[in-house]
């Protein structure tokens, strides 16, 4: 049988991206300036902002383009489509959030938050990625960008018109409105046989090595990811964040490798769960975190994220596989679904300072009505992507091309021999012309 | 011969990490309170500490991690169980940091500071891990960094006491107390027939680049790691601090790699060799950091220190197994035990400024007190937790499974596939029901 | 045919590393002092200073050094011989930094500001061995160090003294200096045989996200290193930088891909190449900086870089090496060299606020002589150089060993089993004694 080669991306990919970032180019010229004040009142001042700034930085371009790295052949496509994505997103989500003030002001003026609020807001499509990772093309990929940072926004705002949610807290929803995204976009994209892992979906020594380098990263500067929209001045609100999520996420590694250990038949611990699983206090933490003052409260989030997570990854990976047909790569629903969804919970339980019924009752109905909200925003917007990228017209990689670089990039050289006859006999004609 | 599997963890790991882990989190719950007032008076304003938090963060967790992946085949088991041995131990030095307050005012409030003191204390114990890696396994671990961060943690209060050390000097020590500890462990786990190099213990192309980076992070967050506790406020210190430690480190790198080249009869470098050396400035200058006030100073010391080391793991490190049966895997005897105690005497000759004789013989006296203090400590504990570490109820991996991840990790699969029948006639019975 | 071993460094390298590094601390000692003074005035405010430092610095160890690792066989002597070359660079850029003020005060006061130039004048030298990458060795490199650093620190000496440069352009610069410095190096030092790509010239699966990871650290905090030499005081400018430099390099990331697969028969995508043209966005803003106030004039600068870098890398490299006997390993004159032109080319185009025709005509001027200045000591300094190194005194590696770690770092072992016997024989007479 003659070798069946990927379908070629040179006619879909080039003209869609050249097209996009031109339409963005275009877009920025028209309404776009550089904040030209020094603001120092609500606590933008340059200097005190930029490190939170590069360590989100970190963790977007980074952190979540190592933890993929673990599949033994898809470093490359892992790295490389993350920084397409987010670059794609960041900008998209710059243009959108700017809207309003678009539309009051003509003008949309950016500073170093509109670029935090940007990459924050290209998260939800990172997260949404792992769990197709290494089955899509980077064509799909920046529509699933395009289409999840609109979905986002267009989700943020409704928190904020309808139940009145402050913009830190609907962001912090990123967790759970990516990894239900990506979930309906796996279970429309199923393939066949998937049931059986795929020949090249496994983890070496080396490639294990990586993704473990992308984890740290993430866990190291979660919280700076879950501070850096806190407005710090009444009562050093930041410093909180940043020590719950320390805390939280402390726990949380330990308490994943115990569950991974516990769980194991042979007793030993499986590098991928406890990948997944010792970020889960950080999601968990990141979507409470309006309601967590102390640091056991936080330790307990950590504690139970990290059991639901490892078991999660655990018991329910595979079974989604055969039962829902959503074949989860990155295990995206036990890393970022079920930790926000306690994180979510725990917001019931923790806060306790309500002076009558009726406010409680008020805030249940309000906190019941942003999930909903949520939800409902992510699964439809998955649903609109999902059968959209089904579309055959995108060439999806063949089956046996899944999870291999081989797909999307040249091989190994590090530069092609020429023709030296043929440039020398042109050089030296010009010469002599 | 039936293969021999190495013994389980799951009746040791799973129950002891979760139990300690519960004891915390209950501790935690009764006694810790977030520092919920905006401090500036003592230099821990948050924006401008927070950054330096970091810097020492990533070294604790990435750089001490990844510096131990020099080892083929232990790769998992370097980040991993450094992160373990990370949170443990920073958890722990938490509370007993927090005893005298818990004493006085019957709470212990937390800040970043706290973190701070929290993230040194538990580098000896990353440290010390160093001279086992490869031959312990987690539950070990976990036993090292418990009983050597309370020994840490007395030391400082005794210097603190009996020296009055002040409290920036004493942890600086840790570099001493950490590297005669660990020799203490290792010297009491002599596995017999380590005069020959276990078959696992060597280096490949890619585990070097990885710890390499590990190498760098150290280096280049190492001007934070010993300015982050000086305070700024006289003559700027902490600016003294870091050119000092850039300029000692920068020293140690050229050093390090010129002796290296000298003392190799075909004039090679040892890659293992001078990542161990290029760091020895920076544990020099972190002792004798009060009295360097000068960047030739810093230099000379760097270029000693360099020196000391690489001619340390050139020769000392094959005799110190031959001769005292200590088998110290990252050589943490030139890497940390020698720079610290070079840099230990380079506070006799740089001291100059005393009024007279009494004074100088008095510091001379509360200076070697602090080192006979420090080594006593280290060397107590240090015995006392190795003789526990020998029970062989910890079931420590046979010397075959030594320098090898299988022995604690799951074969490399992303996720087992299931029995799909089963399952869907569970999920069958189910709807039907 | 008896193996040719590579010749040995030892009476090379070891000498000469140590007999600068000693001077380089006598020049210290007799003339270098640490600012002893809080000075809050210009800027240098310890705090707010370090962080971007501390960027800088990450990109000039770990970014710079991991960038090169791309080479299947020479991920040591990348990361390695980096640390040595900038170690080096950055001393004695601050000496020669510091001859002015020696000249009027007798002595050199540095503080953070000066490391950060020191670290961007070894900026430089860091991109010219790109080109020789695999073909010198580290004596080779550290004359280069010396003599590069010596001419660009002259270049912007010259082009602040004839032509008024400010310091920041002048600085920015380097990439243009580095590029053809770099250039002329490869030129002279032009192994024959070099049209066909070199047996280990090639990337393989991890090597090529090692380079990623290197590439990653650049293109994060490239906004770091254009603005950290910008002066924040009047209207912002660090901001201006910042976000410039962030959507540059974003749109150069999106078109470098898009580029890269519309060039490519296939239509896939080339690592090497996208690694390269990511980066072109942010040295084009570099030089472009000072004129260039508007997002969408940095993203068109982004977008024009990519393009240039990409099809430079795609049609230029090979054919260098064919016509002008230039084989130029990591392609700096498509990363650096074009977009640098292209980033001077930028500021006729974009500087608009000419009061009258003289001051046109006058900038014109005075941007053409700067140019004319960079290229002629670049090109010189260059040329003198790679003579000096064609000397086959220092021993280059064999064309067999180029690109090949093997030349000069020890086979892969921990450490060196030991004579035991005659080991405890000694011990024991000693104990008799």
């Amino acid at each position: 049988m003659a070798p069946q080669y990927a379908p070629s991306m040179r006619s879909r990919l080039a003209p869609i991206l050249l097209l996009v970032q031109i339409i963005f180019i275009a877009l920025f010229a028209c309404y776009f300036e550089i904040d030209s004040q020094k603001r120092a009142r609500d606590g933008t001042a340059f200097n005190t902002f930029y490190p939170e700034f590069q360590d989100v930085n970190v963790m977007v371009i980074l952190g979540f383009g190592f933890l993929g790295t673990f599949l033994v052949r898809y470093g490359f496509s892992s790295t490389g489509f993350n920084l397409l994505v987010a670059v794609m997103a960041v900008q998209w989500a710059l243009i959108l959030n700017g809207l309003e003030s678009w539309y009051y002001n003509g003008k949309i003026v950016i500073n170093l938050r509109s670029f935090v609020y940007a990459e924050m807001c290209a998260v939800p499509a990172l997260i949404s990625i792992g769990t197709v990772l290494g089955k899509m093309n980077p064509v799909h990929l920046i529509l699933i960008a395009i289409f999840e940072v609109s979905g986002f926004v267009l989700n943020v705002w409704l928190l904020h018109i309808i139940t009145k949610t402050p913009l830190f807290n609907g962001i912090m929803l990123l967790h759970i409105y990516g990894a239900f995204f990506g979930l309906m976009l796996t279970w429309l994209l199923y393939r066949q046989g998937s049931e059986q892992p795929f020949e090249k979906e496994k983890i070496s020594r080396n490639s294990g090595v990586f993704s473990m380098l992308g984890t740290l990263f993430l866990w190291m500067f979660w919280p700076s990811f879950n501070s850096v929209l806190v407005d710090n001045y009444p009562h050093g609100r930041k410093l909180e964040a940043v020590c719950s999520t320390y805390l939280s996420l402390a726990v949380s590694a330990a308490t994943a490798a115990a569950v991974s250990v516990a769980s194991s038949p042979k007793g030993k611990l499986n590098l991928v769960q406890i990948q997944s699983s010792i970020l889960a206090g950080g999601v968990a933490i990141g979507v409470a975190m309006p309601v967590v003052h102390k640091p056991w409260e936080a330790m307990t989030l950590g504690f139970l994220a990290a059991v639901l997570s490892t078991t999660g990854y655990k018991y329910l990976k595979s079974h989604m596989v055969v039962v829902f047909q959503c074949h989860d790569t990155c295990s995206i629903l036990s890393t970022h679904g079920l930790p926000g969804l306690l994180g979510w919970m725990a917001q019931f339980l923790l806060l306790k300072d309500f002076d009558d019924h009726t406010t409680a009752i008020r805030f249940a109905v309000f906190h019941i009505t942003s999930l909903f909200i949520t939800l409902s925003v992510s699964l439809s917007t998955g649903i609109i992507t999902g059968i959209l990228l089904r579309w055959r017209f995108w060439r999806p990689p063949q089956d046996r091309k899944c999870f291999d670089d081989q797909a999307f990039w040249e091989p190994h050289q590090a530069y092609k021999p020429v023709d030296t006859g043929r440039i020398r006999f042109v050089f030296t004609c010009l010469l002599k012309a």
